[in-house]
């Protein structure tokens, strides 16, 4: 089992890889793990130049030797090569499991979109930093190396399509080249340091737009780090999310397990192996 | 000439009404400014509940007593009722003028797909709070009065179709029955208090959208308060919005005179009167 990889939007590092290397040889130690270079690399705000996180990306995913691609951390950039990889990427890259959240949810998008079938929104490398961050990487490998049910949201229902991401990033890849169709979806949704008046101005957005409509209904992950707003803004996440989808006739589905932190789970897109 | 302000968003304040008053009378002391007692509700973030502000704007637009409506600050809320204000609006209120800008996008937004033909971006009331407000409040009650056009963005071009945006209200109402056809016009953006990433985030989804890429250019406006990024994002506003132009094949036409300060101009929606 081989996995690569690649930052595809903010800067990843040497020990955050280095504490994700040393989980993966006490709990999987048959894996082999492929950190890309370009993880390291700097330009900006970003692992490296558009072109740079742009070529890793088509690098690893073209190649047959690995199994999977785990894109190293969130952050921000992915929106600005998604387009260009996944026009990019040959026959190899859609025998390959792909997992990542938060910024790296541009390119599940675009890859559910362009008929990608082993894609997941879970736990990164860079979850290793956090506290308790072992069980995160624990989880995420345990979905990549042997799909481990454990490693799931439990909410997923058999029989019924799923797709997550973060609220933000969600928002600002609708009418892009990289939305995909979620008709029928239940779709789950987390979000991280955002004043509630952007999550209410975002849900505005999502629940208004007409494809959106038609999911099976919406989740709600965890929204955390949530800026004090001066005035309060009198509703929490789930008060406003729950106003939104009343108002968009989409069905309120509850929580779900899903967030910022290190008890994100999996969640495959489309059916859960379940 | 008789002006309603009403209060879409956020909160407004005694204070700014007496201020705006006080330049009324004295550089246009004919004009009636009726600021609707809504203005100074108060209900979480808002003036007033979802229901209150969608009543006030409702009741003063069409009421053919009023020749104006005055938006009398940004903020945030005008989204949670545009679509319902425009739905009720009679024949008086197509007869008005409305003016504003920033979160009030929505309803210039709106109001204009709905085909109103007397609508501007241009200063607030809550402008006259600023260092050297006066001037904008001159300049928005030059428009509303007299059609100054001394009052205009100096950068209209006659024969054009323009409109104009804070970049992160018109990236979130983009595919909501609150956007209209731009085609063929010369959009004009600003935006205040935005990280550099969250620009270039905005930019992606703005310029992705198919409709966006009808325009016939874009003007950069005035990106100012740009809160510290770590690491630093290495582009500034104009070469994020550049460089998403040069991508979509949309022509940047430009910088514009308008922004969220004191020296914001105004741009009325459709052809310029020159």
């Amino acid at each position: 089992m081989r996995i690569a990889i690649v930052a595809p939007s903010s800067r990843f590092s040497e020990e955050a890889a280095a504490r994700v290397r040393e989980i993966a040889a006490a709990h999987f130690p048959g894996v082999e793990l492929f950190f890309h270079p370009q993880c390291f690399l700097t330009h900006n705000h970003f692992a490296g130049t558009d072109q740079a996180r742009a070529d890793a990306l088509v690098e690893v995913a073209d190649d047959p030797a690995f199994d999977a691609i785990w894109f190293a951390r969130g952050g921000y950039g992915a929106c600005r090569i998604a387009e260009d990889v996944i026009g990019r990427l040959g026959p190899a890259a859609r025998d390959k499991t792909y997992l990542g959240y938060s910024d790296a949810g541009y390119l599940l998008a675009g890859l559910y979109r362009a008929g990608f079938k082993d894609l997941a929104h879970g736990p990164l490398p860079q979850d290793a930093m956090r506290e308790g961050g072992k069980a995160a990487v624990v989880r995420a490998l345990g979905w990549l190396v042997e799909d481990n049910p454990a490693s799931l949201e439990p909410g997923l229902k058999p029989g019924m399509r799923h797709a997550a991401f973060n609220i933000t990033v969600f928002g600002l890849l609708l009418g892009t080249p990289l939305e995909p169709d979620l008709s029928g979806h239940v779709l789950l949704l987390e979000d991280v340091s955002e004043h509630d008046y952007r999550i209410d101005r975002a849900m505005f957005h999502i629940t208004a737009t007409p494809s959106v409509r038609r999911l099976a209904g919406i989740r709600l992950g965890r929204v955390s780090d949530v800026p004090a707003n001066d005035p309060d803004f009198g509703e929490d996440a789930e008060a406003i999310v729950r106003h939104w989808c009343a108002r968009a006739d989409i069905p309120f589905l509850g929580r779900a397990d899903i967030g910022h932190d290190a008890a994100n789970t999996v969640v495959p897109f489309g059916l859960p192996p379940l």
